[in-house]
């Protein structure tokens, strides 16, 4: 768990040569040096598993703009069949995690087809989440709003600061947090939701454990290492045990209780089918630690 | 905020005419002075975009008789279309905010006819909440049962005294609450609202909260400041603006995610292209107070 | 209340025959006795309208083995029409209420098809308690893990102990808990329900509480006490106005919100006329204790 065992860069240079360049922690650097066209407002590296994306943009408190949302998009797909991916955490750089949407975009300027735009990509990096193979984690610390609130709602699971808050303001500038509402409206109570939404007005990090929001909050000082605790205790499991369960959870929640029960019990035949499947149960029996294949291959039943 | 821009009494005068009649903040008149045949069961009265209605038969424990639910309709209908209405707050007179349906009116004398019709009216009255174009506020202070808990649970928002409880209790009668049951069903976990149903049994204002009953709670004391401050929050913002997003919210909610991303994405470009949509982001940009339309007319794009 | 009015036991003797076997408190005997081929892995009796159900099979950790989960389907549905049985309470013996699935039965020898009736028979079981005209109460003493967990969650209600925990570990053994997620899912927010799955790691009774998997927390001393106080309050009403109810919310509760409410407004004028809703009202109406009928008979109008 200690050592670095994919320890990847993914802002500047080619992805997926282990050890080629260090974690830039610092803030994010000029886009002279990038192969791509576009400057990437993401940073991202991969370490024992665990893929970090930091939205890290501070000066404009990581709006989500087209720009960002693609860099996000690019990071979350990048070599995910990946057997050394086996969870993402996104973060935010500076005090805010993100202000949502950038306003300039959405200006009269811009006109309808780019607003189109702007929503139609943030729409498809925000259900992407729940497709992926592995889990995802926002670790918030700080401000969520608007379309940054929708980002922490559009998780698998949430870690936030104390100090975080949430809303979404777009009713005090005009615009309806409507595409915000969507996965806020199903993490949180009707009531909620709708206070925040008529109102702008943000919540704390404590009402958004109390309302389903997020899932945990603890000191800022712990935020990074209760983060990485979830993370790598994710990371001791079979990639593809999670991977047909996250795929599992999401297909039988769309569905009624009996149709739920016969995809579930379905899959449940078919995880013990999985050679970790039949590893884990083995390991158990034997009182052993399971040995994970990587490919998730199916077993020899 | 503070002026009384439109000061209405829908109450025993033609609803509408600013100024005509001071709020009667007293226990309710006698229905001599009344042009409609039946007698007014509720008090409703407009200041400053925001309209009161209160239950107002307080020795009868507010009941949701027939007559009050048509009272209440019709309070919740009236001008409802009117840019000078830009919130309902929905209160009761006394102790008890609402004991639900009258009971004498659903004895077997009465006969399976005049039940269903009460129960369709009440129905009505429910599912027409959400309807509505401007956000409805239940401002509970004490005991709100059966039906008057399906009408807290049918608000958009909620905001209770501590001191406030929430029960369905007609199993206790013989009367299963199973129309309260759809609201609170939908607001509360199941287990929750089963042992409601089941017992009888009230809980807490802080419950409601924990929750998702109510979305704030607060001193007696500062219950109607409290609710008054997120009414006025509430008409800061644009009218157009909150009516497309609320419209919006409870739409999107019945559907799956992906076709509720398209309908908020769709929205979120026409909310760009009303004028206080337009409005709203120059403002932004320019660090200047947004001026709403009151009309919420499509802007010039 | 206090008299034993039917006091049956349902193991190893005829079920039906009162006051024939007292309450047995002590371990699991042994299945010598008992007529049938399989041994009963539960324990139960009936008292006052109050059928217990016990997993008992504490040295596997009371494990829902193929056995168990068939034994408490018969002590489930046994006599189940019977207007002396009002409500059912499930609990574990020892220190844990269930482990959950033997995973004994569930390793490469046993098989695919062995492995399909496993989880077949334990969503029919979980699917059932719905369906049950009395209500289901899980009284939980301990930990509740994956099937385990499950069970808690498809109940009704579900009082636990203050040092109860409850998780979804089976990620840890290479077989994700996707049976259990279904309840589970449904009854925590999203992102608890998917902390809880991709980690294994345990909730408390607290948590389960503030997130709705369960309905009520207590001192462990007084478990026992306060289940039965709810029971007790239940076996208060009419059997039949309850079987109605049950039936009707998981039904509307399935249904959209219009639906639902023409669903139910019609259940509303049923109620009323069945023997026992024309009782509770007169009796209120009349301030007197009401009289139900046991049988829940259609009313006379």
């Amino acid at each position: 768990m200690a050592a670095a065992l994919a320890r990847l860069c993914l802002r500047g240079k080619p992805f997926g040569r282990p050890g080629s360049v260090p974690f830039s922690s610092g803030p994010p650097q000029a886009p002279g040096g990038l192969q791509e066209a576009e400057a990437r407002l993401t940073r991202a590296w991969q370490e024992g598993g665990i893929r970090n994306i930091v939205l890290s943009n501070p000066l404009r408190r990581n709006a989500l703009s087209l720009a960002m949302l693609k860099s996000l998009h690019k990071d979350l797909l990048r070599e995910i069949d990946s057997t050394d991916l086996r969870v993402i955490i996104i973060s935010g750089e500076g005090p805010v995690f993100s202000s949502g949407h950038d306003l300039k975009e959405l200006s009269h300027e811009t006109g309808g087809k780019y607003h189109q735009e702007v929503f139609e990509t943030c729409a498809e990096v925000m259900t992407l989440l729940p497709k992926l193979p592995v889990p995802i984690i926002a670790k918030v610390n700080g401000l969520a709003t608007a379309a940054g609130c929708q980002l922490v709602a559009s998780c698998d699971i949430a870690v936030a600061s104390e100090e975080s808050k949430f809303a979404t303001p777009g009713v005090n500038v005009g615009l309806f947090c409507s595409t915000p509402a969507v996965p806020l409206g199903r993490a949180v109570p009707r009531k909620v939701a709708l206070e925040m939404l008529f109102t702008g007005e943000p919540i704390t990090a404590q009402e958004a454990l109390l309302h389903g929001l997020v899932s945990r909050v603890v000191l800022a000082e712990k935020l990074e290492d209760e983060t990485l605790r979830i993370a790598r205790r994710i990371c001791e499991n079979s990639r593809s045990v999670l991977a047909l369960g996250k795929a599992t959870f999401y297909k039988q929640m769309a569905q009624d209780v009996e149709t739920a029960y016969r995809t579930a019990s379905g899959v449940m035949v078919d995880n013990l089918a999985l050679e970790d499947g039949q590893e884990g149960i083995e390991a158990f029996l034997r009182k052993r630690k399971p040995v994970w294949s990587q490919l998730g291959r199916k077993g020899s039943s």
